[in-house]
């Protein structure tokens, strides 16, 4: 694999580095770090890899790995929004497949553009939602679809985070608030469609209206940082998905609950090895990661036995067994694709406008 | 203290005589409970009252108890809604304070009239807010005014139920499903406005305008049984208020987390004897119910030493406390009143128009 | 009801009065809550009684009662463990039933002499083991006499506090750490007595041996204050009773968890309203306060909804509701009473001398 | 690095190898993970190293390994506890390095051999106590360290399991129940020795005399199973120490509390991202893994933002993170070396002896 992005001062760079690498399937090699020659080289020698693969440019990265028997067979892209686009043109042209952080690129526009260069290129491209890895997720997913909570009626999808509450300080908060280079929505492209991502994988609903109110709480911010919105699903069920960067004491506080006319269930990202499902005789199970309650799916992302936590980087390492499948020509159904990606974007370009223009119950058209 | 309404299948009615005589400062001793004149004497019994002061008629009651030297020295209401405003006119027309539970009525129209007769009569008129009586709220609402946690800026409040998911079945179901008892509200009469009270409670802040999406998500149901409301403070702070009563698995779930530029802080009804307090540095702080970090009033709220669980009743019990006060003539200021009866009816109005007209935000007008 | 005890400064007294009270059965009409005539004139005018019924001693209060048609129809001794003798001898000599705080005595001699007096008398005696009267405990016992969780192996009891870590300061702090006053146990007898007793009613086995650690860790403590006591049950299953008055942070975190061949539970009180319950299969399932999941004796021991907390007021308030009962002449065999009362004193006697001699296991014989 | 065990069915041997790749300071080249050559081939295969460097003997693959450029540097043992002896001296007198999961050997009299030859061969020698390497257990013995909690006066420490409870059955089960592997302590020595370690680690205290109550409680069971230790530490403090696999429903459940003169703390493994501090003061604190509040040493070993979790894998790989430390020749004085394999052992020893001699506190002497 090959980085692109991740230089000195990234938070994810060295985290797609681990969980790429967790089960040994995939081995970094090679990156373009930053577009600074000395940085690119110093981030990979943190990375510890060959120096000559730390590369300045990403046509030198390029030309140079297919010139190897051992070069790189894909590229992670880790870079802020507004290069994702650039980045992933650049190496679908080269024949490379994408895995990328998300949102997949700053703008809808930007997304439609993609969406054909991944088309014409018939390349594999996928979308780190790291939460859609978590093995309660999928479990969450399986008994959803097996129907033990019946008919989904609602659902509460919140993402409540505090570390944007004060001035944005440092690299990450600089460049996440900053239209030129997040895109237009601020905390709603950042982690609201985290949000919207999980709730359709848990659910396997689709949103087909909305209403938004967001917010740009902090005085001077550009972009929003306060996202409150009302969602209705394909089936008539109502969501509301709440997430936030100036709610004070909050870490990473993702969380779902979905209730039907047969059940309910409860995940929290911040404990989230067990999941909790009510039934309509008000009896309450706790489901336990490595448990024997599991299904196959969740079973098999799980790497420790029950009591042992297994945490972000697992889940995270999830996602990208699921794209080493994929590059093996084996089926994934569940991660994140062109698709995803486009619907994301088209969620966050929705939002951020109907919020704008105070427009009341918008459609959500892809 | 003498009731009106509470009889045979009353859930309310045994919890408000509990709470009532919990510090002893008041003993019931006569009822109204029901207008079947069976019913009243049963309930009486049940109550272990003196069986000549189980009343079949308001009017009975109010001339008898006035004729005894040891009469009831007010009426507490617990029947359902629409009840309310009737057998409060009737109370304050023959000189007795009334302590309500809550909706105070079942309209707005029902309440500008209700709040007219106790001005004019000149009588204490309390509102049973059981929530803001809790010891932890108490300590919420002084620490917020203290400034622990700055400005705020914004609030999420919760009351997720379950127990109307399926078919509304048994009295307590029946009449709050019912328009003709409970009013155009159903959940958002029911629960939403202790939410509504709550936050506002705990922030000091006022609402001034919202947006409501209200559902009646059960086939079949005429009044709302989910509720979604945002809403938008006199600081410019803004809110998310969600109810409901098909939660599956819910019980009585209410929550409030508030956020200033400081701090935040979290509070649930469900483990009512801890408060958690985060800073803008990153600590979090629990505080315990009955522990030595309270302030005064939230001290002179709990009875037994930090680590003995209390509840509801005590809470409720804290409500009558105050009450018990105003009929004393000593100041309680604390105490839901007739201008909270009118705010939260108007609440319920407003929202309840808004989400019918799809209409967009809408100004709170009291 | 007369309370013999529970004068200015008491904890205790107030705390009776409220359980005593909580279903209107029983009312305090009458007191000796001080042998100083003053102070119980000013107990008896907060508890609100009639000020010609707060007597000075035990005989005047006997004689005067005994003279009226209202007179109490019992006694509750709430006083320090060396007046718990006296007290009670006189009240069943007066022909009055007991209900008393635990332990029953100061020292094992004096229950042997109560025991011989309660049998001779021929009235009801009752001890308040409060967190008996917790409905999920009630639930856990039912549970565990059905077989839920197989043949017991093992119980972990623990009662960890923290409020003498430091000086022994206040009233309640200094006749509990006086031998005089409080009999040769400290700790085991004031909080480790309720998990012995806890364990065994949980259940339904009987201590046959123990192993005593007890320490004196303050500096010039005179009882013990830290416990540690291995059990052996008559059926073979093993027990570890921990109980401590100077783990810092701790407030009455008593706890139980119970391990059979076939399942586990647990109990916290701090978090009364749900039991925990683990299967062999490894399902965990969550039974809640007023849930459809109780069986009959804890169900009719909760007086709120699912979701409304209940506490330590209540279960106290269950433990009366009981000795209601038996002075009705129906029978309540899960209230405490002079059995009860002797094997406790015996627990905390064996356990004493076990410590002190270092003998090793010793045989527990009531 | 080399493994030696952790053939197809090694529950430890994939954790072994992602821990200790998790930084990428280590990779995984080579190993003997069975004495079965085919067996040994297949897990290479598993654990995608070359497959000329899955080795059926241990001489071989030191022999091959030390004529190779790129062989090894160290070997980590993973087998069970029997294997651990020789494996650890083969590999010390072929001048390798070795980390060894815990126990350090099988028997008492084994690992004082070991020490010998460790001393004798001047290399490095490490045991996986993963416990110790948790961020929060790292901030917990900073801040006793630092007199937060004042002089240490009690702790608890606790390994609650259930996995046991039934029929040992399976690979991981059966070794395990076998005292002819696992040695004369069963559960002691498996989870009991975690326990030990982590208390010591934590208080930096050390244990001088010991009380034990070990159990085989299920049917037919040779090692112990069930285990009750109590610990006297040198400045007097008094431990409770319990461990057992057959507490059905509980998972991995190791917890500890400490209590000094000033303060009181608590960190559990299962929810190993945040740490309970309390004051005498009556306040208690939550640190939060990756907060602010962190020290250096903590602050170092977590590889994400708050609210992320990491859990076992990442603080098993604190502790390669360590050894790679030591194989520089930097230094890292938290790692378990071979005065704690021999203090370990001691203790599993000294318990096993006293309790079966029910010899009462005997005195743990390394």
């Amino acid at each position: 694999m090959g980085m692109i992005g991740g230089g000195p001062g990234s938070f994810i760079g060295p985290i797609h580095r681990i969980a790429a690498e967790l089960d040994r399937e995939i081995e970094l090699v090679a990156g373009c770090f930053s577009s600074d020659a000395a940085r690119s080289s110093e981030a990979g020698t943190s990375y510890r890899i060959d120096g000559t693969r730390a590369y300045p440019t990403l046509d030198a990265m390029f030309a140079a790995e297919k010139a190897r028997d051992d070069g790189i067979d894909f590229v992670a892209i880790v870079s802020p929004n507004h290069h994702h686009l650039p980045a992933a043109k650049a190496a679908l042209a080269a024949g490379f497949p994408v895995i990328s952080d998300k949102p997949a690129t700053a703008t809808l526009a930007q997304a439609h553009e993609l969406s054909a260069c991944v088309r014409a290129a018939g390349l594999p491209y996928a979308l780190t939602h790291t939460y859609s890895g978590y093995p309660l997720v999928r479990e969450a997913r399986a008994r959803i679809a097996a129907g033990a909570l019946g008919t989904i009626r609602k659902l509460v999808v919140e993402y409540p985070q505090g570390w944007l509450a004060g001035e944005a300080i440092g690299k990450q908060a600089e460049w996440r608030t900053d239209p030129a280079r997040s895109g237009p929505g601020g905390c709603i492209g950042d982690i609201g469609t985290h949000a919207f991502q999980l709730a359709e994988f848990v659910t396997g609903l689709k949103v087909v209206e909305l209403f938004a109110d967001l917010a740009a709480v902090v005085p001077g911010r550009q972009v929003d940082d306060d996202c409150t919105v009302l969602l209705r699903y394909d089936n008539g069920a109502r969501g509301v998905l709440l997430a936030s960067q100036i709610e004070v004491g909050e870490m990473n506080g993702l969380r779902i609950r979905v209730y039907g006319d047969k059940g309910g269930l409860l995940w929290r990202q911040e404990a989230p090895n067990t999941l909790t499902i009510h039934s309509l005789d008000g009896r309450t199970e706790i489901v336990h990661a490595g448990g024997s309650q599991l299904g196959p799916d969740a079973a098999s992302r799980t790497r420790t036995p029950t009591g042992h936590p297994e945490g972000y980087l697992e889940a995270f390492a999830n996602i990208y067994r699921d794209f080493a499948a994929v590059l093996r020509g084996e089926p994934a159904p569940l991660l994140p694709g062109i698709d995803d990606a486009l619907r994301g974007m088209t969620f966050i370009d929705t939002a951020v406008r109907a919020s704008q223009e105070r427009s009341g119950w918008v459609r959500l058209t892809v």
